[in-house]
């Protein structure tokens, strides 16, 4: 098929790149002895997290349960970067089949005790990685001594075998040529941990660590065993405009038609925020939510949920009612998440296209 | 069922505000004597629009094709207020059912030619509205001339009927208190293209107005004979905050779980950007991506995909951690889009959960 026929705004990725893009960060993983654990919240595709595990993932990274769920067709190895705290999701945690090898994060005595009481209650066994800060100061622990506490309770209870820690070094976004400073904070704060924990004679087995951004500076983190990256797969203008991949690896755009050219200096296209969504650019001056792959300097200037507006003011080129634009979002992940499907481009043509099938929120405790 | 059985995060609507906030713009509408025509994009459900209809909408708004579709279960009388531009779409438009009172909104010659052409050679008859600009500069024609011109061509084209015009005044936000002064220019724009009109024996039947935050001085246009508000079924922080509602008339929120309390002056709930959307409070100085409905001083200050983090800072609130809160998000319409399932609760019980059935893109012209 065409990608002519199909109706805009549509979520086309050109599989070469796709390919190209996953095979990079295999090499770089293999290369440097790292595990790598894709995070599949990226394309919430069963049948990509396959091509990932093809390619020598050990296992997935999640961050809710219908991701989990359905990332069982392509691994048993399974992550879920997310505290599961509270009867609904603890029940959930149950209900996945038994095959399952599930490690749950978590950065509470409260998160562990509820692991604790549901695996004992039910006979099973999880996995346990107790999530450290070190910088970004979202979730995780940073005072050193709370951390190995939590991983001695983990380490000592019945049900759960902790496996470790992780941490998310999101914060990490500067620009890669900038980034040597930043990295080494990361690295001193990890090594307080690990040093410490040592001294505990707690050993971790997996010591995880996050982020495109930041990956292909994981080596040097000291200690570091497995790497969790997610947007790699696809890349996007904010990987880019740091510098953590060329604007040629971004493989995702969102096809959108040129609608309405009625007001001065701009084009209005019909992928809006519902299609793109709505993120500044982080890390970077640039202005705009997106810009076209085939003109990089076209930004998407303005947004409503179904009108995106494309500053026409620093350009010569004029589209004409009805012509087609590639469209980069600044965020990959939140843009795949608002399509259902995905279509697969390869010579020009739709090969093939699969559902983004972990979309959305399951809210009943089985399903 | 009790709320507390289900997984977070979850979209729940408070059934007796909804009720109230339906009520309330029927009524509106009612004593000035103008169409209402709601637009479906906040809801996306044939069950809500049945509702908005049974309380005396004429017909319904929306975006996009899917829309479209779905919507035929509430009413046959649809505008689709986004020019249908492009081969797949128009295919889209003939392959609505035949029993559909389609009107389309378009702002330019090319997509009038489109529609136009499709009409004739199916057989088939579009209603079509010229979209003016007002002063949003999105779509829109602003020159009157042209505006005529283009109402003048659909006039006497076989094929199509033309209907009217319509116009989004999406850029009064301003607080209600100081909308005057945009309202007064709005309707003074208004007259040129409505004057110009009937001095060439244009007579608009329709001249249709939108949104929400105008909607209550919609009676204060000259010449509008109906309104689209989407937002008003749910309402949101920005819809509060200009005054457009209170605080209690916010139907709408995410159910979301504490799930880390680790780093000082914040709680993370499992409410992210993939459940809240991300969107800065617009006609307002406040700050956040949502704030919570019984503590309206606690933003979200930032987020992540699947974390959103409660600003401490500023109260003497301490939730623990598996304690639920609901987030009023900034923006519903794209909050809902983020859910495929809402959960309808009154006196402290899930009543009825509804599907938000049109979310999504169809990418197929036949579906």
């Amino acid at each position: 098929m065409s990608p002519d026929e199909i109706l805009t705004p549509a979520a086309v990725v050109d599989l070469d790149r796709m390919e190209s893009n996953l095979d990079r960060m295999a090499r770089y993983a293999a290369d440097h002895g790292l595990a790598l654990r894709p995070h599949i919240k990226t394309h919430k595709s069963p049948d990509l997290a396959a091509e990932q595990v093809r390619r020598g993932a050990i296992g997935v990274t999640v961050a809710q349960f219908r991701e989990a769920s359905l990332m069982q067709a392509a691994t048993d190895n399974i992550l879920l970067a997310h505290p599961p705290v509270g009867d609904p999701k603890l029940r959930r945690l149950v209900a996945l089949p038994a095959t399952a090898n599930m490690t749950v994060a978590l950065d509470s005595p409260e998160a562990l005790a509820g692991v604790v009481a549901t695996a004992r209650a039910h006979d099973l066994s999880f996995g346990v990685l107790v999530e450290l800060d070190v910088g970004m100061q979202r979730v995780g622990i940073s005072e050193v001594s709370t951390a190995v506490e939590l991983c001695r309770r983990a380490h000592d209870a019945d049900g759960v075998d902790w496996r470790g820690v992780m941490f998310y070094p999101g914060h990490i976004r500067q620009h890669v040529s900038r980034q040597d400073e930043a990295i080494a904070a990361v690295d001193a704060t990890l090594q307080r941990f690990l040093e410490a924990l040592r001294q505990e004679g707690l050993e971790p087995g997996t010591v995880s660590a996050g982020s495109t951004p930041a990956a292909w500076s994981s080596h040097r983190l000291r200690g570091v065993t497995e790497i969790r990256p997610g947007t790699y797969i696809f890349n996007d203008r904010t990987t880019a405009a740091i510098g953590a991949c060329g604007w040629e690896d971004c493989a995702y755009t969102v096809l959108a038609t040129v609608v309405s050219t009625a007001v001065a200096g701009q084009a209005v296209v019909d992928a809006g925020s519902k299609a793109l969504f709505r993120e500044e650019l982080r890390g970077s001056d640039e202005a705009g939510y997106g810009a076209l792959l085939d003109h990089p300097d076209v930004v998407v200037r303005g947004m409503s949920e179904e009108h995106g507006i494309l500053d026409l003011r620093g350009t010569s080129w004029r589209p004409r009612i009805g012509d087609r634009v590639h469209v980069v979002p600044n965020h990959v992940c939140v843009s795949v998440n608002l399509h259902e499907r995905v279509w697969g481009l390869r010579g020009g043509r739709i090969e093939r296209s699969w559902p983004v099938a972990a979309r959305g929120w399951d809210n009943l405790p089985a399903t």
